[in-house]
């Protein structure tokens, strides 16, 4: 194949639209050193309960708004079973933040304790995972 | 501020370096419909024997290279102490695939059966959370 006089640029362009476009109305994430990963799974105190779920995930979304989050994802469990796979949660909530202290500044935010006001009733159980860089 | 006649292509260029010399050298996580997020937290035999996890470690990055992972973050358990946090895990294992075909596929690719083979004496536990679009 001929080689272009710029491919690294035209290759790079091709990406240009699509990450811009997402840049934190849904997810991007670029690793780097001193990242923080949060993933919470949430189980609702109504299982299976379509209004409740939906209340939660609405929630949520005014969530990402906070400020220091750098990008975010809501999920709900994949089809995939097998001993190994809880896939016994509702909704699951991952967060990237650039460092520790964001995620330390995003527990205390004005818009996270207003969510955990509003939707604390909504579940019985959630658990959270916090990692950094192995 | 004056407006530049073309703020969006030098703000897009900003990009163009970082992300791409990221590509699957770590991660780079922009969401689409479909995508599947496949989190492990291995729970080692030796907890906090440094040359287990070292060695789970490197097993894990030679399994990045299996052709339909996305991307990938090799993760360890934050400073955060709450209830809700479970930070009992050695290693956490985060991936992003295209769509839950690409997983199915991870599940039998030679380079996963080879690190169950060459890793899987090192773990007591395992817990998997499988998520798609919520």
């Amino acid at each position: 194949m001929k080689k272009s006089s710029r491919p690294s640029f035209l290759g790079s362009m091709a990406l240009v639209t699509p990450f811009t476009s997402l840049l934190k109305s849904s997810v991007i994430f670029a690793q780097k050193k001193g990242m923080f990963i949060h993933h919470v799974y949430f189980w609702l105190k109504n299982s299976g309960n379509k209004e409740d779920k939906a209340k939660l995930i609405d929630g949520l979304k005014k969530l990402s708004k906070a400020g220091t989050i750098k990008n975010f994802y809501i999920g709900q469990p994949a089809a995939t079973r097998r001993d190994v796979i809880d896939s016994s949660y509702d909704v699951s909530w991952l967060l990237f933040f650039d460092n520790a202290a964001d995620q330390d500044s995003y527990q205390t935010d004005p818009v996270h304790l207003k969510f955990v006001e509003e939707c604390s009733a909504l579940w019985t159980k959630v658990t959270v995972y916090d990692s950094v860089d192995a």
